[in-house]
């Protein structure tokens, strides 16, 4: 019997192609995975297409739930962006990814994981340590870092000589990236940071600002210890919360950036990414966490959201760090519970007022009048104390001066 | 001879009647100084009104230039925001009032300085700190925090009483304060969190989303070492070039947040603040960042912004870390030199391309093709070692499960 | 019946003239409440001598194992050292003296708690924050910020007026707070930083590092899970294994340290302190986690102890952001388990080998030779991208050279 | 003519074989370099050794000044330290050893620079950083992660081979690296951590405290904007003061470290480090910041040493982010002047007192008593206010409490 491999699958050419390259280059049974991470549409037909190609099996994985549930909300509850912008849309779904092709690996006996990365990105990155994390005595296989093929004419090429049908790729124009949290898109014009990105050619999930209705929509989020629960007071599970928020936020240009960004591999390079429903979530949660968390919380926990963002988008999920940070976050949610109202116009996504049972906003204190809590007088002593230091080291220097 | 105080002076009802009480309760000449840092409108006939409330010398200073170069644009190099959405508006120009205060105190052989903050604000803090550090042996008088006087109303009766004139008041609802780099809302409806900011009644120095123009206006900016000094080409000084922002960005209906934020002494308040000159300006700034700015400068200098908010918010802008980070700062800015456009469109700073002569992006490493400076195999080398640490740590796992 | 309070009482003329104190200006029944964290020997007779003072009722409470437990034990995991130098032993005693006044107060149904801390130290603010979190309802009285006793001597004639007894200070010369962490020592000669401690004179829980024997002393202790339970293979609870530790670490003029350190209400102090035992564990907890935990969990853990400490030394220890810091620490202490060894020698613990089964060391990675793990050639693909982002800048600023 | 190629010659066997080696297959004219940072006694008859292997060109660069005050004193003041042990001897030297050889390729118009490095170590990606950094067109060769030579009996046999000389290896046991600065050990028994270090056979620059003389040195170090200037009163330039130091450092068993590191490549490796002259100064710094840093810079200092450890160990001290950091530590020295007074003994470092013109410590403040600076009513309002966050958040937990 022979040794297998498990192929990360997409249906189209760039992973097409692994599959009679794996079988004439190391002998190996095929075993396609498809992860379904909300990309949907691209799956139709993909089984049969891969049999076709010669593969000896065939998994579609759906993941969307425990995508939603164990990467991106607790993404969300962390705060994490990257580089100011990103919200690491693909990122995060390789973890999820690395780690399902690591689990049919191990009920399938397999020896090996290909996955048809360049070696110039971050997700070779992302699948490779994922694997090594989870499953080290596992191989990795990774072509595009080893064969001579070097453009989609020559993977063209490659399968007709071989007889095998073409994918038809749906879209030739940008590199694209897509599951239900974000799309990303690179290359073409955008390889220039001086253009301007063409956003009428390049969006999917959404419309630009300007194209978005002339009426604003309103809605409004309820969470429960920082995780979504209910959209306009109905409950929903997180697949069809996204997808729902996805359908609002794309219809009124929301979650559009244009990004230059530091690659993992010491490069930059320059993205447009649509992240219509997670933007709003993310704008949702912090209006309550303004509400909710106190002030030395809410500070430090912009610095673990810089560390959180660099591990996920360094493919660190899978480590100590990541689930020590993990810990914090989720213990600084216990009171990140309540409703958040929006507003969503024309790209902009305006908060409209947060409540929580867990509020720390009191009217009586922050208004001007003095009440039970608060002595103005106490402004005195804490001033003085609080400026002491300065002081301290003013009356010094001005020894200095006199001295002189 | 008498003793002088130094009195931060606006015009306004509430320092007004700060005049009659100092000479009452300390018998001091009082002198008004009134600082400019962009207030303008309402300067108009305050030195008349100040020496007709019995004041003995007025000062009017234009600081506006110094407000910009020496602390604004610091502040935008160092990408503060406090907690998320606050650019600082009205804790920074504490610092160059508080200087200037102390300059003029110092020129007079004043005593004291007196200023009309609340008890309750974050504003006494900053001016208290910056007289500690810059002039120690001045004394600080703060009547709100003394006096009986509670109320509107008290203040009134106070002056009439005396048979002084009672200064209008031009704005009777929200409590503002303004300067040519902001304005703050507080107050009222904006009291309880769950209420949606009335905009239309709120905004003084532009329309929100809705009622900004159909057409976007297009913009391109020139920054040198991180200073901004160029807008379309032009050349601007620093007053003229934020006051033009001001009212592009305030027509787009750009730069208004809405938050609630953790005060100095202890409680949440919650505010609207317009910044739409400054919004443009941080964004276009950080723009050019990503272009020049390695990854590890850029993330460190993330933290640094996290740190140089809190100072300035905590009113601590005279002091050695202050220095210290601002030293970092300007170490980062030697090149972030070069032009960004953006595209101002109802609320939204949408970037349209930006370059320049330090940028660290390279087309050619970015793209997909492997050239002179990458090598696709050295990517395998890279995530060999890169995940090292995570294998050897899961094959010390993988050895304790065997153990079982 | 009249109204209780709680007096935090120590048995010292402190804390015992604020018994007639408190009965005379407040007319409360007073409660004596001592708790005991290991400062034992001040015990004796106490209960007797404040029944005499006019207490209504005493407590001696022993919190010597939760001490341990609950805050000492997880502090240690945490690494939290305050300005690189003091193992915080008085802060952190101060939180469970705060719990246990709090609980016994709700017990009684008092209606305020009284403590005999001065205006100008730390301890005032770690007992009222402390209070402060955990029961806000009740009120604080803070005698020495109050009445008019400004010294020793008056405070004897104070007591000597009503016929009281005048409790015998064992010690009349330094400052000193002690526990079973550590003592702390301020005052005389301490308060001029250019003077050498005069330790002959100080220290009480050992000896300076000349007068320890001349033979080095060896031990072995073992932790689970971040946490010392065997010392020298002999399980031992949290409180005894202290004591030895104390005892082996005193002998040896181990842990005693000199700091200028800042204070939180502004200013510079300067105290020797010893923490013989402590030293020990924090030394051979960081052995382990040398062997134990991945450089990127080890780095941030850095972070995390700074301000973990902070928080100790700033009396907040009953807050969330406490609380999380927690959650992220006991996430990174599931693989520190194992032994170390120890050599205690005049004022040095030199570690003299660990080890784990979950050590992360592998002598097979770390020498010369080639192995399975480690392919000497992907060296050069890791530093080529590594380094890849200063060739690019170097090239950069090389062609602007060029230019030139 | 032929092209160049610049060697990092030591004189020991594993630089001198790659002399024959690159002419033999690059076909290169060798120079070699050999840069003295302290390792002095290595250096005699170095040159001849060199011409006789076939290099067409020595240099004895001595570059100890520089790398005193250049790279050393720097570290001292940001306070630097990796992984909470190690004082970065190796890595800081290879900053000023790349340096230098890049200045004498250029120099000597040279294509390449060759070092002999091992594939596992950190040394490689040093000094290939600070190629890249400095010199990006300059070819690295790295033959240990290239040929086939992979023992030292290999390396021998390569030399007899060819009829050339076989440098005596004047240790044949530790593998160490040695600089003014510091001297690393490695390998054999010290391979696995549950081994204490043989220090009678290890040590090199001094003794064990064991060994130490009974009767303590006192020393008095002075620094002027934290740059150490003159011991016992006397001035010195840097190497002289250092090598002084580490007479009696050494002399006194002070500053041997023993630790399990984590490599930049991804293991981690244990080594013994004697930084006898280097663990005194960092020591004597800190006593001086103690006195003159405020409390908030030394705060956010600590975290920036943490960083720019990182770098240095990282390799990347010529960096935008090292050099803006850099920016950072030296706007915090301007008050780090004063004497430090030392005891050294037995291992240990004693402080005995420092004083400083920028001292902040202020006898008044500290004491008990009241003055004119500080009133102990303040502190009332001060703990009111800083505690007000954990009442407010107390209270809506006590309100949750209530309603059920």
């Amino acid at each position: 019997m022979k040794e297998k491999v498990v192929l990360a699958y997409s249906g189209g050419l760039d992973t097409s192609v692994l599959i009679p390259w794996l079988k004439e280059n190391y002998d190996y049974d095929v075993i396609a995975v498809c992860i379904n991470v909300g990309q949907d549409a691209e799956l139709i037909g993909l089984e049969e297409r891969a049999l076709k190609m010669g593969v000896s099996k065939v998994y579609v994985e759906n993941v969307k739930d425990e995508f939603m549930k164990d990467y991106v909300f607790p993404m969300i509850q962390s705060g994490a962006i990257y580089e100011s912008k990103y919200y690491l849309g693909t990122s995060i779904a390789r973890a999820v990814i690395a780690k399902t092709l690591v689990k049919i690996a191990e009920k399938e006996g397999a020896v090996a994981i290909c996955h048809g990365c360049t070696g110039k990105g971050n997700d070779q990155i992302r699948f490779e340590l994922g694997i090594a994390a989870l499953a080290p005595h596992l191989k990795v296989i990774a072509p595009w870092r080893i064969w001579d093929i070097s453009s989609r004419e020559e993977e063209i090429a490659y399968l007709e000589e071989r007889g095998l049908e073409i994918p038809v790729k749906k879209d030739d124009s940008y590199s694209r990236d897509r599951n239900m949290w974000h799309i990303s898109h690179e290359g073409l014009d955008l390889e220039d940071p001086w253009n301007a990105p063409l956003y009428d050619k390049i969006l999917k999930l959404g419309v630009s600002p300007e194209q978005a209705p002339d009426e604003p929509t309103y809605i409004t989020l309820t969470f429960t210890e920082g995780m979504p629960t209910h959209l306009n007071g109905e409950e929903m599970d997180p697949s069809h919360l996204l997808e729902k928020l996805n359908e609002l936020g794309g219809a009124n240009g929301i979650g559009i950036e244009d990004i230059v960004e530091n690659r993992v591999v010491g490069m930059k390079s320059r993205g447009v990414y649509e992240t219509p429903g997670g933007t709003i979530l993310y704008k949702a949660h912090e209006e309550l966490e303004h509400l909710t968390l106190d002030r030395e919380t809410y500070r430090f926990k912009q610095e673990v959201a810089l560390e959180y963002a660099d591990l996920i988008y360094n493919g660190k999920w899978f480590t100590p760090l990541r689930e020590a940070l993990g810990a914090f976050v989720t213990s600084t949610q216990k009171v990140v519970t309540g409703e958040v109202k929006l507003k969503l116009y024309k790209g902009n996504v305006i908060p409209q007022g947060s409540q929580s049972p867990y509020s720390l906003y009191s009217e009586n204190l922050a208004s001007f009048t003095t009440g039970d809590l608060y002595d103005h007088h106490d402004a005195t002593g804490f001033i003085n104390l609080y400026g002491l230091p300065l002081k301290v080291r003013a009356l010094m220097e001005a020894s200095h001066k006199n001295n002189n």
